[in-house]
């Protein structure tokens, strides 16, 4: 019982653009600070992000979110007080992807967990557990898969590029894309690729 | 429905010693070349590993074997043909870590799979994915979950020492672990460990 994923050809998709969305924070430290702010109100913070995944040559890639010229991002965000992991991580790629008339939201399809990565301290540092005598990690990152339609529209905001990223190029690749987004081929490696392409399944 | 392991206390289980067990290559040159032999008979390697995982000071461990003063390798092995990956599994982990006596021969839990590592050539280079335009792996590696029970006693060929690594050492450790146990932490993330004690369980 090898779970599945279908990964179609990227030529399924299209891309169009819409309005800046901005980031909340200007530097690291920013964010570090807004991270302990809100920790103090609300507890530890809960993310929540999506690998998207098409396919280019039969080979599985992941749909990634750049600013500027090299830092590279999953969809996703924090999770609100109240709001389940599921729904947030909807919200928050509605958000990123989705255009904005609400009439063409894409119904997602949020599937398994395949990694969580903590954050003992206020500081930029997570793990793939948490660490021994660590009682109060500052945020509990969750990575899911999401599986798409055969075909989708997406609308990325004009200050993102998105870039399919194939798991050749994220493979022991830390440097350029970080311990988190590097080590998904690793975690997608139990999964089953079905390599899809339009025709096979509408038979247009 | 985050899937569970039960981590126990190492001081649960015991150890004991049994006849080496030696392993059936002394270089790297041989191993590949009796893997190209193998494979012209029998075609692609399917390999089985055990991820059998412990706690200390409430941390998971994971006990790997220790050939020599650096090696480390997960028990396991290769499936032989007609043989089922659980099976061969079983019989892996009978072979490197149970008493020869039948009698008392663990009732093996074999768990979830939570990674496959694919081989493209003869040489020791694997990857998590099956490498754009391979057709014809030479290998296919795959980790298993082995969930253990509250008690046991394993038997470890002398030649060998039984380690209990904690994730906190791997993560983050090719050049000790190699690229496929340095990547157990986040393979293992998306688990909530029990930490458990003997006395939790029995009331002893």
């Amino acid at each position: 019982m090898v779970p599945v994923i279908n990964a179609y050809s990227l030529a399924n998709y299209t891309f169009g653009t819409k309005d800046h969305k901005m980031e909340k924070d200007t530097s690291v430290r920013d964010r570090l600070s807004r991270m302990k702010t809100n920790y103090m109100k609300e507890g530890m913070r809960t993310s929540v992000e999506g690998i998207l995944l098409v396919q280019e040559h039969n080979h599985p890639h992941i749909l990634l979110l750049q600013i500027g010229n090299t830092f590279c991002k999953l969809p996703g965000g924090r999770v609100k007080p109240g709001e389940s992991e599921i729904e947030g991580l909807k919200r928050k790629l509605s958000s990123k992807l989705s255009a904005t008339s609400a009439g063409v939201q894409p119904e997602w399809e949020i599937g398994e967990c395949v990694g969580t990565w903590w954050r003992p301290n206020f500081e930029t540092v997570m793990y793939p557990y948490c660490p021994p005598h660590i009682t109060k990690p500052k945020e509990c990152k969750k990575l899911f898969v999401v599986h798409l339609p055969e075909k989708e529209y997406f609308a990325v905001p004009k200050n993102l590029k998105l870039l399919a990223v194939s798991l050749f190029e994220l493979y022991d690749n830390v440097q350029r894309y970080g311990p988190v987004i590097s080590t998904i081929p690793q975690q997608l490696s139990r999964f089953h690729f079905n390599m899809l392409e339009a025709e096979c399944i509408s038979g247009v």
